[in-house]
């Protein structure tokens, strides 16, 4: 496989002359300037292509595996673990409060897209560990934060998530796991948890599960859930934490990919573990944890596909096979043939808008946590909340689409796992399943998203959409994807009406094909912009215009065969009955 | 996993009611009625489910070996090949003249259905040798003939097709292998081939390769390549087969998915073999065996299809998780769920259709070869011509999409190998990839199938169709999805008038896309007649109805999307510079 070449030049671009981030810093009186972001970004991007790439390959083949009880995770991965730590990467975007460096959150969302092409297992470890501190962070006793947290937030240690069952996964009214209280202020936690992602390893340091289980006295269903911090390592008298904890990885999970992450089954045998929020309360503070994994888990979606398109390009430009177009000239290379450079533009086309959106999402999480006005903060957070799903099942879906794509592109060599491609394929596929679904993401969408604030979200966010693209259409050279994308936000907005208060049958039926016109628009809107900024004439803006007008005829036409779907109702979906599927 | 239940059913409604199997085969003087032809089908799926379905999960896990330079399949395959040669079934639709029992083309290409779904790297060993029977048959000199085919088409040898080069895959101008005359009418191969099916096992057999190579005055270019019959045994002086060839299996490729098949590196070291056909014409003998495998390959994706559609209504009639959509009952199968039922009828609204194109094809595969008159043998066989690319490319993408919808039912366990969901995942991905891949097949739809017979082929098809539509549009149960698919046909017929005879980057920008539009068209005619037939109100009947409705107002909108994607034009293709990808 070739090197991982990070996607810089497109970083300061956006940064720089699309997504206002200067000004975006300065109005929450953040310091980081374009040149800091671009040096963080150079250096994370150095990481992910001189540490976490070379390794990756070998990671798939040996895969995490289990030795006298515990963990043996892929040559590398152990000393690639210690030198992100070291190296303060854990920490880029978190609170100074914990230990971070409270850097913007678009520099952590866009060096977990570089993380997730160079190495996705890799990236699960930090980023569960995130999803962890976000949780304590918000929901935890002082006590609790003051040992736990900074620790996690150097990433010293690491986190992870124990929330599925093997009966209970998407439902998780239906968990069985027991905690009972020892006396001491502690919990005894009991149950086997499945699909633990980071459940154990051998980074050599202590391992912060979030577990969820009932308490005696708890009601059924999900209100008598609570949430546990339930960690490898208990403390000892001296202050350290060397005592083993009742908790062991009962197997792994054997993967269609990410065989570098050790997927664990994990027993809890009256582990003992600390309520973190409030007893029968731990949905919410699941939720916490999941909202960030969820946002991440797109960007995999997202890095996959930047990723697999960059080996793609170099293939095709190598591989000579055919003549030219004008019957001149052969064998060329396959980048010359039409069909070929299709595949490649439906990834560029997804991967460009998608990291724009990524960095504009982010944009708002900051505005989100910072803003000194509560209401832009209660604002950016809606927007965050509507965008969250999207991101999430809209960036994995094109994104394992996209791995697919560039695998065809290598003909029968992307079949064989020497190359590489193939595997991108199989890492990528997980993200449209875990951390909820892409079907539950797209319920998410449909039945809580788009009723939020009565609908005002929604309707703010696309009148915000509306105004950008007539702006936009003010530049010749963006006035064609910005056209077009007003005219399938039109299609968006009456679907939209459609489906607010819809019932149950008529969300899920349209909630995917719906989900997938969100994400359309919310791309060509990001094309628009885009375009809009590419005036210049040098080779990245005339890149940057052909790559729109690739989306805006090619790719955006999808919508009217979104809406007509839609909009021949959910009759269709439920005249075959049950027994006769 | 569940056992493989076979669409005897399906088949039986499609034989008796849609297709008029017995009035086609009566035109054909052919014998067999649909008694016979149901009894085949259903001892054919019995083999499918008892004997190669319950191999297929471990031949995952354990693959084909290399051990001691030859290769060593998974437990069970090499029994599994001894009933199915002993059974008669290598042999079903051969010609008597060769040794075949004669039976129609359409139990074929069903048994082959089912053998995809049961077990898809097993089916390839008959269905390789097959291929191989028919360009022996058709281009070998009679004494060739004499002496191999009658073994191969009995399935007591296999066939295998050494084509591709490390150099030299679809474009085989390429390729390098040389064939130097031995004096005494043999040839000595030599050279190296990569990615050769089935091209050694341990079924205790002969296999016979069919290898492209150079004779030594060769022009270059792919007007310099013959076809050469290399055996793995050559005759020894006491009539039998006993003296080995200087071939050799040099490694297993290591793939993705169908991993019980031993994709071979084959090394030809002065290897003894025969001209097949004229010197320098190897290409059209080539095409012989492609053309053939083609529709296997095609077959293979509706097959795999329709086994995960099996395995995923089963597990979403048995996972309970959720409420009932009045909220009144919980957990409930997820089955209730409607987007559950909606990925579930994607796949099915693919599956029902593309097997009735298959056998309506296979109907007229068989006009092509036994017809009285000799127009209709050329008719039929240029309708065959131009729905082999739509069979290939078309079914293996829906075929891939359809596995991947059905793994996402599993949510969380689709990822985990013992559930099997992923194995069809990557099983069904290298048919989009083999026997030329998708985009291939597209140009040649778009570049020589379409202007067959000066554009009179497609326009034949086209008009059939459109008289199919009108006569189904006067059945009120299936006068939506035949209007709607009229409508669908005339895009289709606007468009394919567009790309005839445009130039090649116009035909290859468009290829894709127009072949999956001649696809939804080809699917929405067969719901149009399986609706039309479909009026008793009997429970199989009422569920074709509500697929055919499902088809209509779900799927068959994406012919509009495409239509307005290839009718903006070649130029987003090709704006972007080749130096800026």
């Amino acid at each position: 496989m070739q090197g991982y070449q990070p996607p810089i030049a497109d970083y300061r671009f956006l940064l720089g002359e699309v997504l206002g981030f200067e000004s975006a810093m300065s109005e929450l009186g953040q310091e980081t300037d374009l040149d800091l972001a671009m040096a963080v970004l150079d250096e994370a991007g150095r990481f992910c292509a001189d540490i976490l790439q070379p390794i990756s390959r070998e990671g798939d083949e040996v895969g995490s595996r289990i030795v006298d009880g515990a963990v043996v995770t892929p040559p590398g991965y152990s000393d690639a673990y210690r030198s992100f730590a070291e190296g303060g990467w854990a920490a880029l975007s978190a609170s100074p409060d914990h230990g971070g460096q409270g850097l913007p959150f678009i520099l952590q969302l866009w060096f977990d897209e570089m993380m997730s092409a160079a190495n996705l297992s890799f990236g699960l470890f930090p980023g569960l560990t995130r999803g962890a501190c976000e949780a304590i962070a918000a929901h935890a006793s002082d006590e609790l934060k003051a040992i736990w947290l900074e620790p996690m937030v150097t990433g010293e240690w690491t986190g992870a998530m124990a929330l599925t069952e093997s009966g209970a996964g998407t439902d998780l009214a239906l968990l069985k796991t027991k905690a009972e209280p020892n006396g001491d202020g502690s919990f005894a936690v009991t149950g086997t948890k499945i699909f633990i992602s980071s459940g154990d390893h051998d980074f050599g340091c202590n391992i912060v599960h979030l577990v969820l289980a009932r308490l005696p006295d708890a009601p059924s269903g999900v209100k008598g859930i609570s949430l546990f911090l339930v960690p490898k390592f208990l403390p000892d008298s001296e202050g350290g934490f060397t005592v083993r904890n009742t908790m062991s990885v009962g197997a792994l999970e054997k993967k269609m990919g990410i065989h570098a992450q050790p997927t664990c089954v994990m027993n809890y045998d009256g582990a003992t573990g600390w309520l973190v929020g409030e007893p029968h309360r731990g949905l919410a503070a699941m939720f916490t944890m999941m909202n960030a994994e969820r946002l991440m888990v797109g960007i995999q979606g997202l890095g996959i596909a930047g990723g697999a398109y960059q080996q793609a390009v170099g293939y095709a430009r190598e591989r000579l096979q055919g003549r030219s177009a004008d019957g001149a000239r052969g064998p060329v290379p396959i980048l010359e043939h039409a069909d070929v450079r299709r595949m490649l533009l439906q990834i560029r086309a997804f991967v460009e808008s998608g990291r724009a959106l990524a960095g504009w999402t982010a944009l708002q999480m900051d505005r989100a946590r910072q803003h000194p006005d509560a209401s832009v903060r209660a604002e950016a957070d809606a927007v965050v909340a509507l965008l969250t799903p999207v991101v999430k099942a809209g960036f994995t879906d094109f994104g394992f689409e996209s791995a697919v794509h560039a695998q065809q592109v290598f003909g029968g060599h992307g079949y064989i796992r020497e190359w590489g491609m193939e595997q991108f394929v199989r890492d990528a596929r997980i993200a449209q399943i875990y951390e909820g679904t892409n079907g539950v993401q797209a319920m998410d969408l449909v039945s809580r998203k788009l009723t939020l604030g009565g609908g005002s979200v929604v309707a703010g966010f696309l009148d915000m959409v509306e105004a950008d693209l007539a702006a936009a259409q003010a530049h010749p050279h963006a006035e064609q994807v910005a056209r077009q994308t007003g005219a399938a936000l039109q299609i968006l907005r009456d679907t939209t009406a459609s489906l607010q208060g819809a019932d149950i049958d008529a969300a899920g039926s349209a909630a995917v094909d719906y989900l997938r016109m969100f994400s359309l628009v919310a791309m060509g809107w990001m094309w628009a912009r885009m375009a809009a900024a590419a005036g210049s004439g040098s080779e990245q803006h005339m890149a940057k215009l052909a790559v729109a007008r690739y989306f805006a005829e090619r790719m955006l036409p999808q919508v009217d065969a979104l809406a007509k779907a839609i909009g021949s109702g959910p009759e269709a979906v439920a005249q075959l009955a049950l027994e006769a599927f």
